[in-house]
């Protein structure tokens, strides 16, 4: 049984490779997709397709659009969704993702480093499993097929 | 026609009381519902209720499990959302309950100063409506009056 | 027993003061919610609560995104809707809010001229009824409380 | 990731063609589906199926319950929508079906030239992205396989 | 608890009044709704509001645009649903009733002799109750406010 | 694009049949399914997996809910409905698999002889198409591909 | 705010009203519903409304389609669930009852003796909050109004 | 047509075998999945990803988060759920995933001993079928290739 996960979270590092590779050497039959990943294009995305905005809040209003679009497309068709919090950026979208994921009925990984128990606490109540690393969140989805 | 608008946001000044005493000012038929105000009590209610835990992560688990109670309760209950967002603190739970407020259906209104464009801008995109104050988000509300 | 009907359709003269009074007329228990009905002050709310906008294109955004919160939550207020299309105006709104109904499995009774049949096939055979007057559409109002 | 798009919009030229030979130029893995084409046909097939109808009125009603069923079947199978606006046309087929996308949770394109912003202002302002050309559209469904 | 409570059935006889009479002698805080129960006036009710038609079976159609439209509100407003099959007719709209509220989770209680239990056994198989009388029915009601 | 249609209605005849061999003559790309169609079987089925059954009341239950597990499975597993009805039998598993068909979205085709327009009235204002002969519910399926 | 609570739970000893007697003494709004708490009635509701049956089994079945019905309207109409388990009863009406809440978005408190951690690790792990007392439980719902 | 179903029940023996097995005798073209069926390696699985938990309740609780995030996944992927009660243990288990079955509208085939007609009797009543043993279930599941 092949399965499509989302992984949600920050772009401005490589981690989905992580991700992506350690899948792999565990000959997993996992489909992963998410967000644009160059951090650039992502910004740049709206004006790219829109042409240029009036400022840089219409220039954000428009990437957004696309992103969010992208995203949806790409949520409905995941079986499962990986949501991966650092100690940098905002990272609001990833939140927003995780909280969509669980409304939709999307069974959801939570991946944290112990320092963010206490501000994550209540997303991470409602998830279905919170670790703190990427081996962590492979296990359980390793776990799928035993 | 009376309408109930949960108010999700940080816990840490009275912003909220700041929205009532307006909308009383304004006579507007709008009742406020939204988390526990009092931050220490929020932090300490899974012990209150389950008693000592083994540690601080277990002691937010059993906080966080009573907060999400509450927040399902009451979000149920509305008709409207206003989401605060400021420059402090990690407010993740301000864009989980966001973005369960647009996956459940329910009107939103985001508020973020404008220093926040760029991390809120694919929240800003699905939200209804996005303004910079208080005042504009009653203005939001006012408006379905007229 | 009351109900509340949604009366979407085109803002440029007061058909929807016809509606509630000849509801009151007939003494239906009948309350009548619907769009910003001052034309210039749904076309200006976005720069009024947000401030002026870049151009019109922006302008227009500002409004709509105010415009859809209100139709929002008085929609999900509603038991029914009333969908009046006239031989002037785009009235791609009215479209989108008859759609929209169907979709939330709101009852619609949607009204237009005859010379609107060919356009409005598709519509039509989607709603519950189509009449062609005013007069027409509370009659089959008022048969829900013979 | 194959994907399904429908194609709304009017049926009196052939810019579905346009969309589906851009889209094999740049090797999208696109299907798209969408309404009859042929504009007699469209507005005959009640007659064609059902036999003569008493007059135009029920020729219409005929006619547009074979193209719901249509319209229907290939929404449910779709993963993402294109609504095209022009200005020829009522086009409330097309409103209605960009609405339909929206509440059935189908990404969903709106493309209008700059002309149309006023009277389509709140469709695009619930709609994910909005552009002014084929080309533009095809460029966001790209986006999904960077 | 008041409840609301559809009577979905026949309308060639007063069933209706039995049923709302031995609700109030039991003191059932009860409030019933149903389809227009003057038959005559159910037949006539699309060309009274619609005009005359061009012949049976667009007088049939006219007719039942209206009826199901008030079924429609009806229905949604109701917490449980009573449908009553008997020897005479062909009883489909009481079949088409019973299914719609067996699907939009209407707690349904069917009412049929036993003599029909071979042509209802897949219906009375999905309906919470099968009884044979009104006087079961009520039972069953009443069991509510024990 | 292959679809699964399924064909409710009476199972005393091979109607069946006459869909599957005409849609096969028209290369339609697709796949029926439908209830137990020997009729003996269908009404035996409870007994013959759960045991004598205590008299014909308890037979048909049990029969009952295998042919209801059947349907529910393959009903979601369909992307539009036939529901046929003739002059002879009850046929209230029709009304109620094509009732279950429009609550669950499925497109619903219905098809029945002229004699039968006034008791299915408020079922064919609810069905997608309604159609008088196998042959034109075919032609209505067959207008997908065009 | 006044809420509606199902007490979810065995019927062989009074726990309800200790329930109901500790929220009235803190007075707390609200209203509480749940099963027939009269085992034996609960037992002979079938056969009280419908007669004698064959035989236990049948006995069983009539009796738990009028204690379904019930839950079903009751459950629908309340805003939160408590699912209490003790250490005797099979109590699989409890799991069941506990389950459909989780899935129709009634937000959930299981109370469970220590005892029972191990085998009601899974429902306990879904629920919105664990405690271990009924004390504990309106405490819980106490916290909504703070 | 390939079906997938889950197989809810007690993980202690080996009945899954059974079930699949007699499946692969009849040539079904069946694809079973299932809960972690090493019980040891069920009840561990929480520690061996997330490391050592400070007792009992939280080792629970850690592995009911992996166990609950498979089960959501796998039965979200099901057409249908087999839940096998037998005589020995809580089985709560079992109820919970019966019951979100039924909520999630995948048919459901009860298997119980007649011992537990009683305490299972509510959740038979909402089971499409209830069977005795697993032959039985499977007969069901092979009547829907007749």
């Amino acid at each position: 049984m092949e399965l499509t996960v989302y992984l949600a979270g920050q772009i401005h590092d490589d981690w989905r490779n992580d991700v992506k590779s350690k899948a792999k050497e565990q000959d997993l039959p996992l489909h992963f997709v998410g967000p644009q990943e160059n951090h650039e294009r992502s910004d740049n995305i709206g004006e790219v397709i829109m042409g240029e905005q009036p400022d840089n809040i219409y220039r954000d209003d428009a990437a957004s659009s696309v992103n969010n679009f992208r995203t949806q497309v790409l949520l409905q068709k995941s079986d499962a969704v990986i949501a991966l919090f650092g100690e940098n950026y905002k990272q609001w979208n990833t939140a927003m993702d995780a909280s969509a994921a669980i409304q939709l009925g999307k069974p959801l990984i939570l991946v944290r480093p112990k320092s963010l128990v206490h501000p994550l606490k209540e997303l991470s109540n409602q998830a279905n499993v919170t670790v703190e690393t990427i081996d962590q969140a492979l296990a359980v989805l390793n776990y799928i097929y035993e």
